[in-house]
């Protein structure tokens, strides 16, 4: 399993428009192939930035798959007109993981 | 619940040893007070990058409890020479969150 990181900084002022339409777009995001969970998160230092984090099960389910799709085009045109700059987007694989 | 977030770059070459002085130093983040979980993700894309996540009940349990603690201390001197440049740390709370 992999996930997708992204920091996504919101154009100020956009913030509650973004999250009624991040919770219509995660809809499209949680039907793709591969998909396995998801959360966003909010900045507490700059409540205008988020983190994203979606598992995968494979680096090709979101590269080839889900970024190739049609249901992308529908996310994009939800989600991509509110980030300033245009957020880079980074996979990782867990090292380490444990709980208390 | 809140997320301590940081990005670690770590000085290139130095990754392996990183990770084995990670895996010591969990053992006193897993160790405090408001501990809740943690993660350490490595970046497929810069291999020298890692995403630390830890899940406190409350952010005063890492601002005001952890990093005043003697303990603190001993994680500093384990990881922080790792890191170039020092990462910035931020805090996060939970908007969406769901699994397919």
């Amino acid at each position: 399993m992999i996930s997708e990181v992204a920091v996504l900084n919101v154009i100020s002022g956009c913030e509650e428009r973004f999250q009624r339409d991040f919770e219509k777009a995660q809809n499209i995001i949680s039907s793709m192939k591969g998909y396995r969970s998801h959360e966003l998160q909010r900045c507490i230092e700059s409540p205008s930035r988020y983190l994203l984090l979606v598992q995968w099960e494979k680096l090709e389910d979101h590269i080839d798959g889900f970024r190739s799709s049609s249901q992308y085009q529908d996310w994009k045109s939800l989600l991509h007109h509110y980030y300033d700059p245009f957020p880079e987007v980074e996979h990782y694989k867990t090292v380490f993981s444990s709980s208390g």
